[in-house]
């Protein structure tokens, strides 16, 4: 017999009923905000073209590590869950097998964060009402079928009904922004925005690296042959970035390291890195070197500077060989953030234009450097908690460790990070429930009152993300 | 007058009454469970020779470096506390005074799991229904003393008593199990099993360790007078242990550095070392070599292996020098598991042979990197909280950073890690009510059901211990 | 409208009905017992002159670093909130205004200690009864003003008002000690004590070193121009404070390390100091030397050591250059404690005389690393949760975190650590509340009996830092 799906409209909220009771309160003057999504991993081709989404293995499984690495950590393949090889060698193409391999394994993802997004998108963006399992998986793949085949749940109907009043894409820095463009033109160009990452012309040591900075220089016109002409190239498509609405830049590094180097050093590892005779201590040195450089130049054109550290990526290499990046097997390392950003906040950390969301994947710096920076430069916000930490007691911490130093305005809000379009209502959902128990608690440890608690779980849902992402004036 | 020892039913569950109320039930179903005790202390000579037990200061006080190293802490000696020093000079052998210091300090231990196991194995093993104090010392010493002499309080006995299915010793790789063969003629062998601790005779810098690659030349007939007998040696030893029942390895290394030699490097440090003149530099790598050897030994005869890093042992050499190893002054560093064990994942990470327990005193790697890893490789589970970590608040902690990322079904349910026997039952039952808690707060904020989370109780009980410590079928 | 000002009575205790009741009783014990003050930053000059505050913005807004910087971390310039510059380049003067600025923003510090702490002067303190706002600001500035020019508000009345028992100031090597020569001769002497701070004149790397040292040359008597005569002038200066009723040290430093140099290499980096050539490695150990030696010290005249490392300082330099030391912008790095005491508690970690308190603003060294510590050598205590720990919720981590391994008595109990006089009962209120709520969820949780916890709490409040901070019999 079938388990019912029918998520609690109390879920993710404190199970004390005197706070409770607050926390739903607070909730219910959140929940239907609209959506801000600063930062994420939606393509813009999906919503440029609206072409419907594929199947429910190609929606849900497929392309989220969450939910494969999960899968693989407990003996499954990932060619047993349809994830093409980049060698073209053969891997499950039945997308109702690959379905079925996750519903047969619904148990091994209790309490993680993917078993609640999919709960919530199953039940509340598709209407199915009973939890996947070997038994349901066949019925729950042919009503998603159906479901994604009706103009309803075409991208475009879906950001209406999400209620998505913004949403940025994460884009090369070697974009052409075609698809941003044909937003504009159908009238989504101030919904649907472009952010600038330049990792793969600034990480020198990368085997593509040089193939993009050719081809940064063939788009914007710019000699990107020195050192100077590859800086101009930046500058020239930032503004491009700009021009198509981006607020933002990202920046993926694995230290935090943002020393300058001299600009004849600079000029020199750049030439070695076209060379191919870089060395990776020199890589590591340009990588501290440009994000310098970048936040520099966040101060001439205003773009918010978001930076990402403390991944080490790949971290299987046989994985990376044969399935390429983002296959779950990204590892954290220990992050240090207040040696490493010294330079570039002694230099604009008090710059007007200046404006630095930092997130993390180690929890230890939120109390020790991450609360204590954001609490004392102007320029410094601090972005949600991020990666595996975007899960009920992961917010949760991140809120008690951060806010008692770096109070609640020098945080940047809720951004959901994501690839699956469709789990977006449902991890803002999930942050604004979170949000709401943390402050429940602080009204009924009377140390906040509920007027002021509401006043700020709105901030955190909507105006806080609008306000940190604002283009500075430049 | 005695304050009344009554360990109340309720204890260590969550203090809210709908939390605790559901916390009652699932415990209920686990709480009569069998004991799996797949890592601990307890000598096997203990079980196969059935003596009784010495006195109560010899039971509970002079060998639990927890214990003497709390009363140390506040000014006592460990003479006082009768450990004998290793130049034989004296110290307290009076029992009841030993123990009548123990009771006198009772409120030192406030808190802390050794009052709290101690509370559950004088109540509930010994009947005690008094709490220690300067005035109850000697009628509780008198009644310990008389249960002691029965044959009810028998190890054997106990390991009855206590519901224990089966129990792993630790045993040097050059034990020749002679108490495991005779607890197997006794019928016992499938009961209590050995486990295989090479440390002695892998870390080359240590003072003893010629001796034991000698002792472990003529236990195995191979020549470790050379690196490659030395390798042969090892095999043959874990295969004896093997045919012995043993189902792991246990690995206690300072840090989790798994980077391989070239083998004629390997070859050069262990005759250097033969020699006596290896360096700490050498030493050091050698031993994070021998942790790559031994897994991929592990892929060949199916022996699970755990690791026990981050303890700087013997941190103040003069307590060392006088008292030995194991005397409370062994001090935790931080950990870092993501670099150190990259070699070792991505040789052997996916292998199906392979299977790594991990465990940690550092709490900051649970979220950063043990979940991300043990959610990501299918060779790898999370063990229980070690040591310091084993503790209501430490489990519940480990619960709470862990499972978001690597799910239940990654991590390898309780071990005691025990040297006190009578310990046994009071640790699996508070770790069984934590995860009740746990779960029951889950359930509580509505993301388990009651009946998965009951279900997985009994898993972390019970089968997953079973399952992440079975042989891997070479 | 103005909102009332009103704390709750309950406030800060924890939320659910059944652990609160414990909570208040246990608080009801605590609540009215005298202050023992430890450690602070209060000026003997204060006291000793009894001179009136000024107005509400130097006695609430300039000096104190935690509202400037949350100020200023949202845009606002130090100029703005009249901290004076070095330069004597113009600030605001205005006391109304800079009022004004803090009561504008008051929802900036939601979920902070400052708003806790303020809430509590301005209302139990000032009777104050309504919100800081923009409406307010004005007759809130007005009625402080008028309370402070009363005789009630002069800083003697209020130290017999908040009753504080005994409160240690902390004081240059090189101070003369002349307000506690003045409070001596007004019967004040055993209740207003000094604190040895060595710090200025052990860092030989900072600019003022060569002034400072012969500074406590001329104050001692003995001859500063080498080093021999610099630890003879320290020794000298350490009699004095002792004989002016110090207890204690303290000891600001970046790295924990206590390596011992040879007595020539010390004395040689002393007189490479002198000629102003010492490099920063040598500034670095030296610093380390001399925490082993001032231990040693300690040792030979009882002085209780105090350590607070792991901040580094004006990590602003521009800041740091305008407007001097203490602005805002130390911001924390990675602790490590295991190895970096180890050569002084090696030393002197079991002798009888040698008492060492710990404090850090990493927390992720609380269960690693201080809690083992604290709960295996003698002479360590861990100090109460300091700076950015300070806090509601990072007080109960600690607790959570340290008092499994370490117990209760191995905690030296709260000291508040301001520079802010008027916030000295609110911070200890504080911390009662918050140890009664701890304690309140063990004696729900039946791990501790209610007569335990409110002793406990009792101990924690009063008996325990003047146990901890007794000088040792020499």
């Amino acid at each position: 017999m079938a388990t019912p799906l029918a998520p609690h409209p109390d879920r993710a909220l404190p199970a004390e009923p005197g706070v409770r009771a607050i926390a739903r309160r607070i909730y219910a003057r959140t929940r239907s905000l609209p959506l801000v999504c600063m930062h994420g991993h939606v393509e813009a081709q999906v919503l440029a073209e609206d072409e419907p989404f594929g199947d429910p293995a190609q929606l849900f499984v497929v392309p989220d590590h969450y939910v494969t690495r999960m899968l693989v950590s407990q003996g499954m393949r990932l060619e047993e869950l349809g994830v093409p090889r980049r060698d073209g060698g053969p891997v499950e193409t039945d997308p109702r097998r690959i379905w079925r391999r996750l519903c047969e394994n619904w148990h091994l993802f209790r309490a993680t964060p993917s078993r609640y997004w999919l709960e919530h998108e199953l039940a509340e963006v598709f209407g199915i009402d009973v939890q996947p399992s070997a038994q349901t998986a066949d019925v729950i793949f042919d009503r998603l079928s159906a479901a994604l085949s009706t103009p309803e749940f075409r991208p475009r109907a879906l950001l209406e009904r999400f209620g998505i009043e913004l949403i940025s894409t994460t884009d090369s820095a070697t974009s052409d922004l075609r698809y941003h463009a044909m937003l504009r033109d159908d009238g989504l160009g101030d919904r649907v925005i472009p952010t600038f990452r330049p990792d793969a012309v600034v990480h020198v040591g990368h085997d593509a690296w040089r193939k993009q900075v050719e081809q940064l220089g063939s788009l914007t016109g710019a000699d990107t042959s020195g050192y100077a002409g590859f800086l101009e190239a930046l500058r020239r498509q930032r503004e491009t970035f700009a021009d198509a609405g981006a607020l933002a830049t990202d920046h993926g590094h694995l230290s935090t390291d943002t020393t300058p180097l001299e600009d004849s050093e600079a000029a020199r590892v750049y030439e070695r890195a076209l060379a191919g005779e870089v060395t990776e201590a020199e890589a590591r040195a340009f990588a501290g070197h440009m994000l310098f450089v970048m936040a520099g130049m966040s101060v001439e054109d205003g773009l918010v500077m978001q930076l990402h550290p403390g991944v080490l990526r790949d971290h299987h290499e046989p994985t990376h060989r044969a399935f390429g990046s983002d296959r779950g097997f990204d590892i954290p390392v220990p992050a240090e953030f207040t040696r490493g950003l010294r330079p570039v906040l002694e230099a604009y950390g008090h710059h007007p234009n200046f404006r630095l969301i930092l997130f993390t994947v180690d929890e230890t710096v939120y109390s020790r450097e991450l609360a204590p920076l954001a609490g004392a430069y102007p320029s410094v916000r601090l972005g949600a908690p991020w990666w595996f930490l975007d899960s009920p007691d992961g917010m949760r911490r991140f809120r008690e460790l951060a806010t008692e130093t770096a109070g609640f305005y020098n945080t940047s809000g809720f951004v959901d990070d994501t690839r699956a379009f469709a789990s977006i209502p449902a991890r803002h959902d999930l942050a604004r429930r979170i949000d709401a128990g943390y402050l429940a608690r602080l009204v009924a440890e009377h140390r906040l009152s509920e007027d002021e608690a509401t006043e700020t779980a709105v901030d955190l849902a909507y105006h806080l993300p609008k306000l940190a992402y604002q283009r500075r004036t430049p």
